[in-house]
Order: structure tokens, then C-alpha cells, then sequence
């Protein structure tokens, strides 16, 4: 796949713009000299400064020890070009499969993290540990972006929303209401 | 306003279907015969059974302690049909404003919590306060969801799903990848 998309280093509390919204991620992450990419839909933004994102990672993930061993990850944010590749990579296990190659992406470094970014997303958020209180009881990590980078166009990407049974909904258009916020509310 | 909407229950572990796709919500509360709406966009699913919901109520909002004394609130899910009455109650504070008289929306009985669902939301999860534990640290209520109902159509709701800024993505056109999915997986 081709890797060649221009990206933008942007401040890490911008990151709400592009996961507030709720689109599937790819979490990449390494461990011991192995890689491994996961699909992830259960998470949210937990607070602008420090960059904070909580989000659930099954134990019955092969990227879930990796995680937890390793502390950090890349949250990489796919657009629909990526479709099959997202879905496939969440119908595969990390335990038989090198994905990066199987699913031809290319892994990069990236800022702040030994992690990969998966070049071919959109957007590659680097995240460090930041809180491990839950995750034995929910596999709720909360992690702090520490870097933060997107494509320079299109200015909103076309991401994946999931609602199940593999069904997807993609997001579409974009509509404004500054004119109805107050200024301290944008 | 209408709420003439025909709805249905639904099993409280399919709420992940509306929900997993990021959308805005409103959030209605009670606390001593006092009621407030407000809009929430940092959530996340946490958990099929229970039906678990992770998300962040700043404790800036008048909602604040009412969700936390009573320990319970209802998510209701807005279309895009409600979006200026969306961006006017995140705008207003419940502490000068009757959000439901002010906005024209209906207050309904929710089955299994006091505080009341929202008539015109095309669907409304029920919540009861499951853990409190990262209330002081992170703002984080973490609920399970004891009712649902969700409009009778379409199918899928048109959703809002904010970047911050003042701007929405809509949730467009459906796509589905079952055929590549495991059957377990599903």
C-alpha cells in the first residue's frame, strides 16, 4: 500500500477533533521485538490538557499484554480506503499473524513512543499509559497522547463508525453552528 | 415539539449499536424535583453484560451533582432534526434555565430510573450509576444501562457527532463487511 500521505504535526489537546466523533481506530503497538495491530471502537476522550483517551482493550486481545507490558501504543485513525483492511485486521489475531505485513502497512516511528504509526492512516496518535487503575476490572486504559500528527487534506477524514454486526456507518457531511455557541464554548 | 415517535425496547446490550458510532447525546437528569438536560460528547461503551457506559461529565456543568447525587440519568440520542435545540442546550446552563420548558421537549417516565427520558430522541438508554470510582479524579461515571428504547425507524438514526469548533459530521451512507467476518467475531 502506499504510505505517501503529507501529514501535519498538530498540539495534542486538538486530538478531540478527530476522535470525538467516535470512528473505529487501529491500535498499533510492540513488545519484546513484535508488532501487532488491533481494530478498536470503545473509547473517548477523557480531557484536553494533559490529552487523555480512555478506551477498553479486551484481555482476549493478543495486543492487550503487549499493551500492558509495553505502556504506550499509536491510536491510528483509518479512512474508508481502508475499509477491508480494518476489518480484516480485527477478524485476525496477532498471536499467528504479522500484520503490518500481512495487511501490507507500513510501520514508522513514531514521536514519544517505540510503538509504530501505521503510515497509510489518516491520523497517529502517540499514547503512553497514563492511568492502569482499571484496567484488571474493565481493560480500561487511559492513556496520555504525547504526539499527535494528521494528513494535511482532506481537512475532515471519511471514517468508520461501527455499530455491530459488521455494519458501518460513514461520516458525512459537515454542518456548522458556530453562530449558536457562546465564545466560551467553541 | 412532536414526540410522536413510535418506539420499541431493545436487549440493553444492543445499545452499543446506537452508541459505539460516537454520536452527540443529551443527557436528562432529576434531582429534587429539579430536571436538566445537557449534551455529551465524550462516551464510550465499556461492556455488552452488564451494559456498561463510560463518559465524562464535566464538573462544571449544573448536571454535575445532580447525576451524582442521584446516581442516575438517562442518554437519549438527538437526530439531526434537533440540532439547533442540541447546540442551545449545551449553550444554556440548568442552573438559570428550565431546559425542557425553555426548549419544548417532553419529559417521559423511563422504566427503571426517576429521572425522565427525553420524548423527542429517537432513543433513550436508561442509566444507573455503577462505579464512582474515577468520579473525583477524571470526571468519569462509568453506568449501566437498565432500559432501552429506540425509534421504530429507520433503521439507523442520522447522527451528530462533533469535532469541536462549533462543527458536526453527519453519520452518512451504511456500508457492511459481514462477509469478512468470522462468525464469532460478529
Amino acid at each position: 500500500m502506499t504510505h505517501c500521505i503529507a501529514k501535519r504535526s498538530i498540539p495534542v489537546e486538538r486530538v478531540r477533533r478527530y476522535l470525538e466523533p467516535g470512528p473505529i481506530v487501529l491500535v498499533s503497538s510492540r513488545w519484546q521485538d513484535k508488532t501487532n495491530i488491533m481494530t478498536m471502537g470503545w473509547h473517548t476522550v477523557m480531557e484536553f490538557s494533559p490529552s487523555l483517551l480512555g478506551c477498553v482493550i479486551a484481555a482476549g486481545n493478543h495486543s492487550f499484554e503487549m499493551i500492558r507490558q509495553s505502556r504506550e501504543c499509536v491510536v491510528n485513525l483509518p479512512t474508508t480506503h481502508l475499509t477491508d483492511t480494518v476489518v480484516k485486521i480485527g477478524n485476525t489475531s496477532g498471536a499467528d499473524t504479522d500484520k503490518f505485513t500481512a495487511f501490507e502497512l507500513t510501520p514508522l516511528p513514531a514521536d514519544g513512543v517505540d510503538a509504530p504509526l501505521i503510515a497509510e492512516c489518516y491520523g497517529n496518535f502517540a499514547c503512553r499509559l497514563y492511568d492502569d487503575a482499571l484496567i484488571d476490572k474493565y481493560n480500561f486504559f487511559i492513556f496520555e497522547v504525547v504526539s499527535a500528527q494528521v494528513a494535511t487534506r482532506p481537512d475532515l477524514p471519511e471514517t468508520l463508525h461501527y455499530t455491530g454486526d459488521g455494519v458501518f456507518t460513514v461520516s458525512g457531511k459537515t454542518i456548522s453552528r458556530r453562530h449558536l455557541f457562546r465564545p466560551g464554548m467553541l
